[in-house]
């Protein structure tokens, strides 16, 4: 995005080499993975999302090939992964922290890039979601899990929040640098209250009594 | 499919209800998901083939972003499944049946929308497949089943059998609501035998003879 | 690419073919399977690539869908794997050279497509090694494997190799029929050599000292 304001440029990408460096050491956790495996899947983590926002409002080539510093932070997030996995595993809470960036800054601007490309408000919260959770779901898919995100943790609830909030005051015309932030805001605190209180959405009726 | 006749719209409405029902349902079976994993995997399977024909022909925002009773259908389908699943687990035939209705209408639409648009016989009958098709197998593969459109059972071939209907029809120049009735007729009625009989498609000649 | 000189047109059919082939026969051995499954898991080993390349860089419909060839033989190389898996079996040796064959045709065709496209030097590059390995990965998934290009051997490396070597001899204007044929040459070179000695991309650290 070359016409987002400085702050929400460098939210994205911290969000961009955080989503990175923590899809990469998921994916050494869930499989044996070699450098090109560990690297591929940090730059989808990364990445996957932005590009199938953009191929479905029809953007392509998408964002990430075109604007380098995306690529750049992406597979430099996985490199770093790749070397150093063993001492990353250590951080665990500053990862969080900088994955729920991700989350909230990739949220609020794949719903504001969807509505410019004039897709109406739900079709719009729903690619603001895609965007924040889709490369993190093409990688577990590609290492045989259940993506984490149809299973547990309050993960795409914020960022569909994120989303609804940017879509709102786009729509209300008072959208600019803070309103942006205020979405980010918000996404990054339920998530971050959901990973404190380990919040769950709720499951199907069958699986709370017995256990399915 | 705005320009599409009342009849054909309302059996493709039902089909996109059908599809998110029971893509949700089989979801709830196969994985451990909470609301945001069925509503989403009802989506899927109710959207994913319509938008993966939309994108390869280069039909984006795809016709599912673009019209809303698609996504309020999938949607609800999706939270219909996830309240009612113990109950609807009791009601497989009828959905079997409304199932078989989506899969009919998806693949007559499907190929008469790549027809039109350009591609030749061939690839628009495979386009009808992956339009009836797709959003299963996208499914199937996010919890982790081999998608069994490629396993067993005839679902693929009266998809193609109603997208070939379609195709010959349309360039034979005697294409309208009769002829697309009668190629859903077709492939529903190939289906409901497959259901009824237990039909299977050839398996290789090596798992013929053994239990391989 | 109805422009590209006879013998690489001559290469990219063989590879499409060996593909559909070495495809199917490895979903057979991973998966139960019926004629659907295997015949569309070597077509989507034999096209995925490309068709992702093409829906990225905005070629759509996909060249597999515009020119005949590439159907028939990606279709005809699953129905003789389909009919012949057990003899084929047999043929390992023959059958890896063809597919090291496509594997260099594709990472070239793919880069000069997507350079030609507009895209930059680094993405061009991604996308020859997409368009050669993206069948293959999205087969893999489908039969629950997790993709074999992600874990061993050198398989993405030579195709990242070859394609640097092409989009290089483009950007330096030395590119045509000759340039074209020593990529190839040296992908499939180091493919055989890897295939011959056995050779493995680095691992993780964590991963070189235990049995993790």
């Amino acid at each position: 995005m070359s016409t987002a304001p400085p702050l929400l440029l460098a939210l994205d990408f911290t969000g961009t080499f955080a989503f990175a460096l923590n899809g990469a050491l998921t994916a050494v956790r869930a499989a044996r993975l070699d450098i090109v495996g560990v690297v591929t899947l940090g730059m989808i983590t990364a990445l996957g999302g932005g590009i199938m926002r953009d191929v479905l409002i029809g953007a392509v080539p998408p964002t990430a090939f075109q604007q380098w510093p995306y690529l750049a932070l992406a597979g430099g997030g996985g490199l770093v992964a790749f070397a150093l996995s063993q001492w990353l595993d250590r951080l665990e809470t500053p990862i969080n922290v900088l994955d729920a960036v991700g989350l909230s800054t990739f949220a609020v601007i794949g719903a504001s890039t969807a509505l410019e490309a004039g897709l109406d408000v739900t079709p719009a919260i729903l690619l603001g979601g895609v965007t924040a959770v889709g490369g993190g779901t093409i990688r577990d898919t590609l290492v045989r899990r259940v993506p984490s995100v149809l299973q547990s943790d309050l993960y795409a609830i914020p960022a569909l929040i994120g989303a609804a909030v940017t879509v709102v005051t786009i729509r209300a015309g008072i959208y600019g640098v803070w309103a942006a932030l205020a979405a980010v805001g918000v996404c990054f605190v339920i998530r971050m209250l959901g990973v404190h209180f380990g919040l769950q959405a709720p499951v199907p009726p069958a699986h709370r009594d017995g256990n399915a």
